[in-house]
């Protein structure tokens, strides 16, 4: 079996016995019943999917930047030049990035990742060298990626998950890194949910009305060349997945849903970051659907595609701040929301064993 | 002067000036302008708080949890018994309930303040002993405090605070017990804001629907009774706010008021938890009105009276995870965010440092 059989096989859905004992466990616990609110969602998930309750505490946590380059970035849908990719690997590096502070103020660990960056990188610690291309070509004449790229790009992130966990990572944060990226992001929501190209494609980092036209139009053009108008019907099974993947997707975007993959395929949480995350994981939920049961949505960003993708994922993003940066930022603030769910069902006393009354009912 | 006196003479509104500099150091940062959404807002707010660009760490933290009883529990407002107030004090103290494995996440310390709980408590390690009174009386036939109770309590949030940023907090975080002290935050909303009891009257930890209506009629007979009938004119000056705060307020609710004040004065930010805080920094905000520039919106409770109590401090929260629970817990998941807005002033580089080109305009 290829890596990406061998991972899609070792996924489990989530374990209905221990998520019911977690749930009987959050009951007992001297707070009102479901006064945490969607905390204790995330706890009793996380329990399911670890396959024991309470979960093990997910941390340390480490991120993962993978960055590329796209084809797309020809068709003017976004003022910033395609050597801000470069340069902000760069700033990753040197620990300048915003990722870098938020890092920081979490202890996370973070790697940056080459899949795809149209130029030449020179060895750096803490940079991974796996380019797979110079980046995509343009989804809006034709697919992004062959197959074999797309599946290459695949592997870069579930190796990157197994050597991160084999580091101690007992979390895994999803960043990116690439301009233009969130063109192919609307582009796999758009396939992937059903959504339309007018309801999926935002103004990413900052683009004018203008901009935004240009950029919603090779989105439909994007579907057109690529045979994915959005139906009603998502495409169903793993083949069908990878098509998607490969024709409107970066390999930014399918190493991100290899390390989904990866991680799930572990039994590490995955704090999914923005829409580059999102779209990412519906590839990784058309190839492994039991992979949503390992992931926590780690905010919703102010991209409206977002908001279609975790629908479709039925996940509830834990940080709403209108944030649009990417680099992982967006799951890096989730982190202690996710430990402090998660501790919670390690550290709070039960009612009878801290001599709390309960309410009359 | 009176430490109250002392206290409200003592604080600043934020420096305009040093906001300036804040909004114009974030637009040179290596990020999208506005791509850190509502958290580049804390970063300038607190710095222009602090009266320097950027604000200091607002690390480490301390949690202080005023508890107190309430007259108005003989109503039958919740199915809770009163005595929890004194059993949950006791978890606290043992470390066993949410708010300690919270505040462990986030390495805060935790106080635990007697400021009017209806039973005598021994001596502990984390416990400060400054009963004003053996709970309040009720305040649906009458003041629940008399004006030197109320000024007591807000003397012992003041001197709580002192105590914290002396021992070393450079973060405040607001923490309540008190079974039925969600019936004077209502209370203390509609006097502040004008909103009907029928709007700012929750169901608190959990209450049935004919519980519901009974808190709401009893807070309808709070306000006749202190003759504080909602009106679309909020009590104006500071006169006015205590003789409302005395008139609905809980003792813990002065305590935090004093607390928000004692921190606002030395140009410590304080994070507010939920409905109990916001209805509380209101009161401060009635005897101080630069009392908010200090302070940030940690959540937004489950409890609907919170957001109108928001809505007129203009605060926005952080965290919004239809949390129910008190304690400090919203306020204690919101302190990494904090930090997150506040270091990526200190640490992220700039597009002229990085040598990163910024976007074409």
């Amino acid at each position: 079996m290829s890596p990406l059989e061998e991972t899609v096989a070792a996924i489990s859905p989530a374990d209905p016995a221990v998520l019911a004992d977690a749930r009987a466990h959050q009951e007992r616990l001297t707070k009102p019943r479901g006064a945490l609110g969607v905390l204790e969602d995330v706890a009793v998930r996380l329990a399911g999917a670890a396959g024991r309750s309470p979960a093990p505490m997910p941390s340390p946590a480490a991120l993962a930047i993978f960055a590329g380059d796209h084809g797309v970035h020809a068709q003017g849908v976004t003022p910033w030049p395609q050597e801000v990719t470069t340069q902000m690997v760069g700033n990753f590096l040197a620990g300048g990035a915003v990722a870098n502070a938020f890092a920081a103020q979490v202890g996370a660990s973070v790697t940056v990742v080459d899949v795809g960056v149209a130029a030449d990188l020179d060895d750096a610690p803490g940079l991974l060298r796996r380019k797979v291309a110079y980046g995509t070509a343009d989804l809006a004449s034709g697919p992004a990626m062959t197959t074999a790229q797309a599946v290459a790009a695949l592997h870069v992130g579930i190796e990157t998950a197994r050597a991160l966990i084999e580091d101690g990572a007992r979390c895994l944060i999803t960043g990116d890194m690439g301009i233009a990226n969130t063109t192919a992001s609307a582009a796999l929501i758009c396939a992937f949910t059903g959504t339309s190209p007018e309801e999926a494609t935002g103004r990413g980092t900052g683009i004018d009305d203008e901009t935004l036209q240009r950029k919603i139009d090779v989105v439909r053009r994007a579907l057109a060349a690529n045979g994915l108008e959005p139906t009603s019907h998502e495409p169903a099974g793993a083949a069908a997945g990878l098509r998607v993947l490969a024709a409107v997707g970066g390999l930014e975007h399918a190493a991100i849903a290899g390390f989904i993959l990866g991680g799930a395929a572990a039994r590490v949480p995955v704090i999914l970051d923005g829409v580059i995350a999102g779209s990412a994981a519906l590839a990784a939920a058309a190839l492994a659907p039991a992979v949503v049961d390992h992931c926590v949505a780690g905010h919703r960003s102010a991209e409206p595609g977002h908001r279609a993708a975790l629908d479709h994922l039925g996940l509830r993003p834990l940080v709403d701040l209108e944030l649009r940066l990417g680099e992982g930022t967006g799951g890096l603030l989730a982190h202690p929301l996710v430990c402090s769910a998660v501790r919670v069902m390690h550290d709070v006393a039960t009612f009878d064993a801290a001599g709390v009354t309960e309410k009359e009912i």
